[in-house]
């Protein structure tokens, strides 16, 4: 296993873009870390260098057979002008979780913890302050042997790239509308469901842009099995508030265990704010916003931290959750996670790491 | 839509290896086709160019989000010195399906016809003509834009590879041994499993290196809603010869429609053997075998063509098919196609197309 890490610096340091203009994911940082893999060195020759395309033969495995994962957290500036990161251990644990599933060798999640906070550190300029901005941390691998046979490559590359980001949706904190999809099926037990990796986001594409065709920002994807249980909403986690109480997907295989939905779980329990995990059906929720104690509703991810969902759209029929406004709860998670993040809240769960 | 090839030849001819040491998928030719695509221009910039690593941003969507697509097909060197394709149409009609699945731009099949055999042409000498070998073409697509957002691309590039291949399989037309898969999951209705894209190849790593620890050399995929009936084996579509009748499982939108199979299912009604498209589950198959009556099983592919099967691994039990030989009607397919396919038998069905 590595235990050094060579730096080189860029030469030129690129122009930083004004706060205003930050959208997410379209700009990258002046550097970025690369690690190899090999059957006879393990995780390799780990070194940050100014960020730069790579180079790969067509016969890459990447471009054919998809075995790739990825993870996504966050880092943010203090007033004070520290840096600090959101839980990274649960990100790495994910990843290789996500491994595991996809035939990819373990990584040492505490080695790159800290290569992403020497990358962070070097390149802490580029992190905005202004509100609802931070820089979003990209950590990848990919498989890089030449080889057409379906098989595990034997080679990968461990990638870790920065991008400054503005809010995820347009609206930020606002609500936003989800079309229930009842046609397309993100994931199944026994499949991929539960590992961040392509495929779950390139089979999720056709629903999307079918539902932002009619006007909704994402879908809420139901069970494979029966078209019935709630999943997750778009790359995000779902909470309902029914009558007093939160309840959220319990984790069974097919859905991504989210660190800010664990994060949530946590607060909300901490807050005497009933919360449950378990099965729920899309009819229950109906039943709910019917009988008039569907309260809110809201997403939960690293990109969009909580995203309040003010309107479903269900078996033709559109549910306005809460006149269409943000909850008090979603407000107050929001605010106080957010808070968290940022350093202006206490850190009541030691959720914070500092890069020094 | 480019309607001209823009070609440059490489300086250097790379040595060809020689026949008896082609495995799968391993050495390329000395040229590729790339064409580029944009919203302003379409499809552009076609060219066959040197086969050379391509440089991409670390950002491009294609390491991230999965939304990859590919064919397969091959062409073979007749006696006469002929360069033979087999209906290399089915192949584009279902790149466009795969395409349409996955949110990429339709391309024109006829002029990727047209571009594969300009290609093939130039590297004509690459193709071998010993037994079972044959140059296998790999056309991909890939989408290049710089974005972390989860959303289809706007930029992308179709590239087509050639190797020189010798079997699929070790084993050759031998007998190959097949684990009926209980856990994991190849795809489901409303997901992918109809289009060829990279994530149904990842997601079945995991159940294929399992099988390979036991001894088997591929999996036998279950439906993934009941686990009951059968869908595919490995990357390959299934037949089974039950009491004289031809069986195979009924395109149903979780099942790759493999061009193999389609002219596997023409070319029994020619020859007058009973052959039906149905749902079977894999106790109806375990029943046959108790009744003996389960006469013969084979996968179909580009790929490997006919893959006999000689056990089956189902509930902890092994059955063994026709004695673990290849059976009459097995061997019967894969030498009038392979025949059909190297011009050595009457092409009957119209499938051949000669590249000039």
């Amino acid at each position: 296993m590595t235990t050094n890490i060579q730096i080189t610096l860029s030469e030129e340091r690129k122009e930083k873009p004004q706060p205003e203009q930050l959208e997410f994911g379209r700009i990258f940082t002046d550097h970025m870390f690369v690690m190899d893999y090999s059957p006879q060195k393990g995780w390799h020759d780990a070194r940050i260098e100014p960020f730069e395309p790579i180079t790969l033969s067509p016969a890459s495995m990447v471009f054919h057979y998809g075995q790739t994962v990825f993870e996504g957290l966050k880092a943010y500036r203090t007033s004070d002008d520290k840096v600090l990161l959101f839980r990274p251990e649960k990100n790495m644990e994910r990843l290789n979780l996500s491994n595991e599933r996809l035939c990819i060798p373990e990584i040492d999640g505490e080695f790159v913890i800290e290569a992403l906070k020497k990358l962070v550190s070097i390149d802490k300029e580029w992190i905005p302050t202004t509100e609802g901005t931070s820089l979003y941390i990209r950590p990848f691998i990919i498989p890089t042997e030449y080889y057409l046979g379906v098989a595990p490559s034997k080679f990968y590359k461990l990638m870790i790239i920065l991008s400054p980001v503005g809010s995820y949706y347009k609206e930020g904190i606002h609500p936003v509308k989800i079309f229930v999809e009842n046609q397309y099926v993100r994931a199944v037990d026994g499949g991929t469901g539960k590992a961040k990796t392509g495929g779950n986001y390139a089979s999720s594409l056709k629903a999307q842009e079918e539902a932002a065709k009619k006007g909704y920002s994402q879908v809420l994807w139901l069970d494979g099995i029966e078209k019935k249980y709630v999943e997750e909403v778009g790359s995000m986690n779902i909470f309902f508030k029914i009558n007093g109480e939160v309840v959220t997907p319990e984790i069974n295989g097919s859905i991504l265990e989210g660190v800010t939905r664990n994060s949530i779980i946590q607060m909300l329990k901490y807050w005497n704010i009933p919360v449950k995990e378990k099965r729920i059906s899309m009819e229950e929720v109906y039943d709910a916003y019917k009988e008039g104690v569907l309260e809110e509703a809201f997403g939960t991810g690293t990109a969009a931290v909580i995203s309040p969902i003010g309107e479903f759209y269900y078996k033709e029929e559109k549910m306005i959750i809460n006149k269409g406004q943000t909850g008090d709860v979603s407000k107050k998670l929001y605010d106080t996670l957010t808070g968290i993040q940022k350093g202006t809240e206490e850190d009541v769960f030691g959720w914070v790491t500092e890069v020094k």
